[in-house]
């Protein structure tokens, strides 16, 4: 009896509130309903629009011209507008399993889907997911198996003279036992912070599931901000945000690369670790990968795993002529120390439209020159998350073994 | 010089990225901008609306009648388009300190802000948020003092046959001392989920605040997901997500009062702390009140500190005569037992113009003939976040004294 009546005044608490803590953007529209031929239907409600789009990464890719080349564009469909003014649009072909994001185009505005309640945040961006099941959109999923845990954290940097946020996920179990585990220091890009790999990088859910398949060994996954012009996400800091792009990076007093050895006295003071080379693994996509490939050479004799995914593993090398002859020599001196210092797995990947494909092609001449071993994996595609997700996939069960 | 260039190829790759990983929503308008006399402007480029809105927490509320009186709704005001299609509203009048939350509505559809970077999620809502500072605003900012750890995991329940995921908030210090310490649970109300007082509620900074201040003990802060039908917030569960409006909530295998012993085993033996009742406070918003109310008196002797923000502490009462008579009965029997085994603190808190107040001044009159004593504190204002943030700033500094 009285549980009957508290679910009723839930649900009319649920209806007034709605009301009176307006919780925006509910709908009675149904979108993106995946059919069972897993072709997508999107569909919003704008009466009032002339023009409504949808862009994401589940339609063909555009190609643009750039200085670097061609590569390639988020593709753009129109929804047509069928009644009541509600517009629709649906894929005319299935989606392979993946976790695919969009955002509509209303007149020119760009809004995430009403009607979609998942949706994940990548620093200045909301953008609507969704999930073809099946294949990698399983190993992004989250599962019924073991979970770790994500702790966000604040750590000192003396380096840097500052107190900085970090997210950590620990495997399953680390709470409940006396082991002690490997750490993989997982870096982003120049358009992400602390939260992007666990957001649209679905690092816990990736982990979650190698580790549960016995094909990842349990580990420490360590994602810090890579941005010394910032010390945590937007909403986490009471400094003015600056955005790599736009404003440009902050000289700071120190770089993101001088100050790693703080994050690794932080975390190998407050975890459960195993210490050694063969126990650190750091890998990194884009900015995040010249990071994994300048520490790992500037700290001597420290990781056995490095990973650069979607970078010039010649940090910043852009091509054969930039930069200059100089800065690519010096770094190149780094490498012959870490050849000579040894390491287990240099991992470089790209997809082949990346932007920064042409760095990565010119730094791997310049490896082999020296003998510095590493192994190359070439996808398909550009500079995005579904090749920083796969790779992340494919990197973590080389560790550790 | 390699430092340099570093800086240089990152700027370069936030640009090109910025193109082939498209960074949606991104401006060069100023929204809002805060001025010195804390009046505050909201910009939005949309040169094809036709009527451009904001709605938000800083403007003053609009009555509104429903069957439970009146009360008060977020306010509307139009923006004027001034030149190049952009549209601009500033407030008359400075603004409170506070956090603020706002949307735009262009030609009928929400939207955040494209040109502010500072975002709050409320399960199905993404909100532009900025904080005027001075007073409130610089209780739920990130200030410059010892940060405590936000940790997201997942618990076994029994009671519900399932893993659920929880956050929970450990005090500054608590990974690199022996201490124990006593634990707060906090729950969100029907609208939200395990995110929800970390998001919108500002429990976090608040309690790092209030204990860098001495004004409150530190303690571990536990925040559950108080929907059965869900186990997870939206992008964390493979379970089709099931909102407690719309949806309904779902028949579970028991409900979350019935459960929560399974969340303070789970507590209790996976983290360093005191127990005995004089070490556990429970406290929540609306169905959170109630739940709290309910647990209290559930598990008897268990809470020396009750917290019920903004709902009928006779759980679920919603008037004199609803539920009915022996429904509200069994669980003033419930309230007595829960006195004779007393408690510390027993604290009810609520806005004058909430759409539940008659159901607290009813329950009160009915504890008031038992003799059963409580706290009361009336705020302005209705049901919503401006209040919950205050309350819960309010209620820690009185817990574990």
């Amino acid at each position: 009896m009285k549980k009957i009546s508290i679910l009723a005044v839930v649900l009319l608490i649920s209806v007034t509130s709605f009301a009176q803590q307006a919780l925006w953007g509910g709908s009675q529209i149904i979108s993106p309903e995946i059919h069972e031929n897993n072709t997508v239907t999107f569909r919003l409600r704008a009466p009032k629009a002339v023009k409504v789009e949808v862009t994401g990464d589940f339609l063909p890719t555009q190609k643009i011209d750039t200085p670097y080349g061609e590569f390639d564009m988020p593709g753009i469909a129109e929804l047509k507008e069928n009644k009541e003014g509600i517009w629709e649009y649906t894929t005319p072909e299935a989606l392979a399993s993946e976790l695919y994001s969009y955002t509509f185009i209303v007149d020119g505005l760009r809004m995430n889907d009403p009607s979609n309640i998942k949706m994940i945040r990548d620093v200045a961006s909301i953008t609507s997911v969704f999930i073809i099941s099946g294949d990698k959109g399983d190993l992004y999923s989250v599962n019924d198996v073991p979970h770790g845990s994500v702790t966000r954290r604040w750590y000192n940097s003396p380096t840097l003279k500052e107190n900085r946020r970090i997210t950590i996920y620990t495997p399953p179990g680390y709470e409940n036992n006396k082991q002690s585990y490997p750490v993989f220091y997982l870096l982003h890009g120049s358009g992400g912070d602390e939260e992007a790999w666990i957001a649209l990088g679905r690092t816990a859910q990736i982990m979650d599931n190698l580790i549960a398949q016995g094909k990842a060994k349990p580990m420490i996954v360590v994602m810090t901000n890579g941005h010394t012009q910032n010390n945590a996400s937007p909403d986490e800091t009471n400094r003015a945000y600056i955005p790599a792009m736009g404003g440009g990076p902050r000289e700071a007093v120190a770089s993101m690369e001088d100050s790693f050895g703080d994050v690794m006295k932080f975390i190998e003071t407050n975890y459960r670790v195993k210490t050694g080379k063969n126990n650190r693994a750091i890998a990194g996509l884009s900015m995040g990968g010249m990071h994994s490939s300048a520490i790992s050479a500037q700290y001597a004799n420290t990781f056995d795993y490095i990973g650069v995914f979607s970078a010039p593993p010649i940090a910043a090398m852009m091509g054969a002529s930039y930069p200059a002859a100089e800065v690519q020599d010096a770094f190149v001196k780094k490498l012959e120390t870490q050849k000579k210092n040894g390491y287990k797995l240099y991992w470089i990947a790209c997809g082949s439209t990346d932007f920064l494909y042409k760095g990565v092609i010119e730094s791997m001449k310049k490896m082999d020159e020296i003998g510095f071993k590493y192994t190359y994996h070439e996808s398909g595609g550009g500079h995005t998350w579904d090749n920083w997700r796969i790779y992340l996939s494919q990197f973590a069960p080389m560790l550790f073994n």
